[in-house]
């Protein structure tokens, strides 16, 4: 039932916050199945049942972790609901979540291999409440399947999975059209289009807000306080203000109108 | 004076926040007696000094762990008066913590089996400050400990500790009144009533802040935006508001009276 | 290349807050490279770019851990110009940073005794961005440090670095001038006055905002509610109020004047 080879390392990212117990539990729960687990804090600040906002820290870490590191997301609106767990393989990534499309993102750049829905009970704890499903599956079976437990006797193979409806990008032969789809710490504006959007043309100007914004290769080739588009670490079109936050400047937020223009 | 099996996994509860040193110096000085202690952050965003939050979040975390789990509990009003440390066994937790009452919901759960103030300053810093017993006593004495340190070395026996006045429910033939003791993250009102407290009765309907809300068994249960009562992970009544936030709703907070109807 | 001894302890202090992926992604480099690295988070709520409260983590914390610590930096205002990326060893602390002053105070306390620039591009991610060092080049080389990599590989000694310009005490035969230099989570202030600026003479009374303050040794020696002067756990002049907030009370913040009297 348990293979040789095992990883220890497991990653969390919730929305429960740092001041209540939730996450502490959870913690706990793994270590008690498997005391040699390593366990590592991605985020616990996603705003309450984002899912969006889940699935960009997951595309936006995820891939740079070692093989067959696991990774526990738990922002689930849906516990107690009917909506299914699922064991995911992205690449050689492996994931815990409730199925509801917090994979919407990371799937693009790795696609998924193998899914399995979670439905064997033996490597879940003896009572399972209705509220938090966290500690009473997720993290027990993250416990067993860092000691090796084979996946596939979780459940069964699950042959789809919830998929965001992502707003794509509208693409014309003068201009992108798209929209902002995060705001980080700093105000950055991270939005749906990218860098394979404006393949092959030349980027001219970013429209948001009425105003029209220069690209730039660097922070640091804009003025301090002034406005300007480039691309993330991530590929994403982004409005940064240099030693400024350009959602609070620009009034802009999730949702917000972006135009790109292109030569 | 050291014992053979030692468990370096030590976990940290404070109410130090993220934005300073403090949580930092703590790890430092435990990893420099301890180098393979294993360090785990429960909550560092308890309010400050809030001692009843602190217990809540024990309670919720500690049992959860394996077996001989060391956790630090720094919320110290008391911090240079003549309040004592103490090391406390509760079930097969262990805990270091100044006598506060922090211990007051756990110890119920787990009882305490034995507890030792900590008096021996060897296993302290050399020179101890006035402000920061966390990481002058507590932390030394977390990462001794980890090594197998005997508890017994740590000082005398306590026999007695502080308790939280805690506000118990009043129970009555057809009603159990008590009020809200805790809000979490996603504004859920977690009560001072227990399962215990209707034990053989039928839920009725529970009155908050003048509505009457119906029990549900689950989050899902409740209709987007309709306001809820159900028994929490933990077994307490809480009041929720599906995909919503009940404190800032019902206009409730920590002390709010509630009603449970029980029939 | 690569030494036989090498530390996996490996610290995190960031502007990045964390409901972002930029802290997990820099884990998941460092832990891609050695996956045997053990990464602790120190803080990631430094106010975005305040290298000046960067400094203040840095002191508060740094010095306590075990020799050969490796603590990775990213306050980074700078990046995408020609500021460099420094490897620094301060007393038998190492640490990777931006050379951009967070050094500044640590430095007073443990000297640096090496420091390298980062320019050897082997170490580094095969694709570095132009917003994000902290993923692209400070976790991979701290990744390969823990390995056991010889530091000196990294690239050229550097000679100087930058500094932050400090407001500094001024020092009168009756009273020293200084100012706040942080607000801890409590509302404490701590100011630019050590205990070595009034060595040797008698502290009187602290002024702030109008008020005299008395000095006591403890919180405790304190009425609830009384604003007080101490020295902190730090040796800095503090001033608290206990079981209060002192910023919020007194109005005080970052910068405001601060005189001890002194006989």
């Amino acid at each position: 039932m348990y293979q040789t080879m095992a990883d220890p390392l497991i990653t969390l990212t919730t929305d429960f916050g740092a001041a209540d117990a939730y996450v502490a539990a959870m913690k706990g729960v793994i270590l008690a199945i498997n005391p040699a687990a390593r366990l590592l804090d991605l985020s616990h600040e996603i705003p309450p049942q984002d899912t969006l906002h889940a699935a960009m820290i997951l595309l936006g870490a995820v891939p740079y972790f070692p093989p067959g590191a696991l990774h526990i997301v738990v922002v689930d609106p849906g516990v107690g609901t009917e909506r299914a767990l699922l064991y995911a393989e992205c690449g050689a990534q492996r994931l815990l979540l409730p199925d509801n499309g917090v994979l919407s993102l990371l799937e693009k750049k790795l696609p998924v291999g193998r899914a399995i829905q979670l439905q064997d009970s033996r490597f879940w704890r003896p009572d399972v409440s209705r509220t938090f499903h966290g500690r009473d599956i997720l993290a027990p079976v993250a416990g067993h399947l860092s000691l090796g437990l084979k996946p596939a006797l979780l459940g069964p193979v699950a042959s789809t999975w919830h998929r965001l409806t992502l707003p794509e990008p509208r693409i014309f032969h003068d201009r992108v059209e798209g929209e902002v789809m995060h705001v980080d710490r700093f105000g950055n504006l991270i939005t749906t289009i990218r860098a394979g959007h404006v393949h092959q043309r030349r980027l001219g100007e970013l429209e948001i807000c009425g105003q029209r914004l220069p690209f730039v290769e660097t922070y640091a080739a804009a003025g301090p306080g002034q406005a300007v588009a480039l691309l993330s670490s991530e590929g994403f079109v982004e409005v940064a203000i240099r030693q400024g936050n350009a959602a609070a400047r620009l009034g802009a937020g999730r949702g917000t109108a972006v135009t790109v223009h292109v030569a």
